[in-house]
């Protein structure tokens, strides 16, 4: 038995609710975070698609004082606390390290290009340091597509070396199978937590030893990513990785925050779902339409997503 | 006589000098805001060349005031105010513009890249309307190579039709000559500033009818750009703008802040001005040494850099 069946492996950069000022909607957030976890899926707020680099600071220290006094549990919680300073990203963090956060996934500072790792090194060292607290885990995530600026081998290397106990895991959004195998191979057999970005890779990644997936799509369909990362050793884990695969394709077919944002709209039967922070932009009715049918032909039941039992 | 000429057309994005523990060192910020002033050049403070994105907003917000308090004329500041979420980028407005800061230069949100100009064209309407104050003056921060957030020709004229007296001007620091052309062509006969983001483009750029630069190297060769922007109608105006090229290749070789916090350092007899915020690094004493070399043999007076006439 695979030591990672008894432990969360499917998590979901949670959706971030708006009212149409743009500010949060409390109540939808809690209920969100509180159905995932229902669905067995672990809550990484403020990740890319939580739209968290949208939010001023004190705004998702906020939210996570929100969701503790809510009762959800901080080792539910591993929140996304990088920005492109120090400041904010220290602050951040030991909002959730005091919250008793299981981790917080770190970006890189992601405004300057082509950095050297001597750079990274230096500024997560700043963060280890200035939050100097034992218990501050972290999670280090890799998306070269958004944030421009990779993690390299490297540099999670000498991370490691000098910060074991701090640096433990790596969510690898850069959708390159091949890089997160490098990391898996490299890493996982010191306890290192290897999440694909990807719901696409879970198996992959579960088969290779790696941690598990922290994927977008899990906001819209948990019970079935995380049934694939409960029963992965199971006869039947390949159909069961074909079927998530083709839910995600038609996802894929649309920008995916709107998209998925749109989905938890109709199946909780509340447009204010559908408001997105700008720069992005809300899915027109039209494809909010075709993104409906394409998942009605995958089988995609609208009516059990996103509801809660008690609504 | 063209209209340019008695109006400041030298910018500088105004290096922020840190200690040793990278918070800001006011003393130096401040007599380097005063040196650049004493040069015929205008403080574009909070530029990438800043670090602005490396620090927090009330650290922008405390040096806006700082600067203010020490006599420095709001007619003489642009602060770039730009992040990725709208209150922080509001708030940091708000005190310019209160400071009576001539204008601010804005970057797009830049974190999530292939936007729409339908998301950046809502995004900088809820700054305008969030702001709310008719003393607004925004120049758009076009740096698609840093923040990989283009802006079109489209865009500024959507922005420019809705809000003709808000959105006056751009520092286009793309690098691409082409296309800084094609804004001065749509848009400078309406009074819309067009700025270069370097000193290469200074004659060109007055030559084709637009405001001027906003220039890294303004920071360390403050007297000479803003000498070919005073009298870039004289005879010897291409010849000056041959030795501005010159000085700016021997900083290209090398990453630029830290070199020219380097020379500063040297000019004025002061480490600290090494100090750069991570992820960037500082040269090291060999490639200090590599670039003063290459700066003498251009005829650079160090001595003549950076150190006011009062120290």
């Amino acid at each position: 038995m695979n030591k990672r069946v008894d432990k969360r492996n499917v998590w979901s950069p949670v959706m971030t609710p708006f009212m149409s000022d743009l500010s949060t909607d409390d109540q939808r957030f809690v209920e969100h975070c509180q159905w995932l976890l229902d669905n067995h899926v672990g809550l990484a707020i403020f990740g890319t698609n939580s739209e968290a680099n949208s939010l001023p600071l004190a705004e998702k220290q906020r939210l996570i004082e929100l969701l503790v006094a809510s009762g959800i549990q901080g080792a539910d919680l591993m929140p996304g606390t990088g920005s492109c300073n120090l400041e904010d990203t220290v602050s951040l963090t030991r909002t959730a390290v005091e919250a008793g956060c299981s981790g917080v996934l770190m970006l890189p500072p992601f405004y300057y290009k082509g950095v050297s790792d001597e750079g990274l090194f230096n500024y997560f060292s700043q963060i280890v340091e200035r939050v100097n607290d034992s218990r501050l885990r972290i999670y280090l995530y890799h998306i070269p597509p958004v944030a421009q600026v990779p993690l390299s081998v490297e540099l999670i290397d000498r991370l490691r070396q000098r910060y074991p106990d701090v640096f433990v895991g790596i969510k690898d959004s850069g959708g390159d199978w091949t890089f997160t195998q490098a990391l898996i191979e490299r890493f996982s057999s010191e306890g290192f937590e290897v999440y694909a970005g990807s719901e696409r890779f879970l198996l992959d990644t579960l088969r290779a030893g790696g941690a598990g997936c922290i994927s977008a799509t899990a906001n819209v369909n948990p019970k079935a990513i995380a049934e694939l990362g409960a029963t992965w050793q199971s006869s039947d884990a390949d159909d069961q990785q074909q079927a998530l695969n083709r839910i995600r394709s038609a996802f894929e077919g649309f920008p995916m925050i709107p998209a998925m944002k749109s989905t938890k709209a109709q199946a909780t039967d509340h447009d204010g779902w559908c408001h997105v922070r700008p720069p992005l932009v809300s899915l027109s009715d039209a494809a909010a339409n075709d993104l409906q049918k394409a998942l009605a032909e995958e089988g995609f039941s609208m009516g059990e997503t996103g509801r809660r039992v008690s609504e």
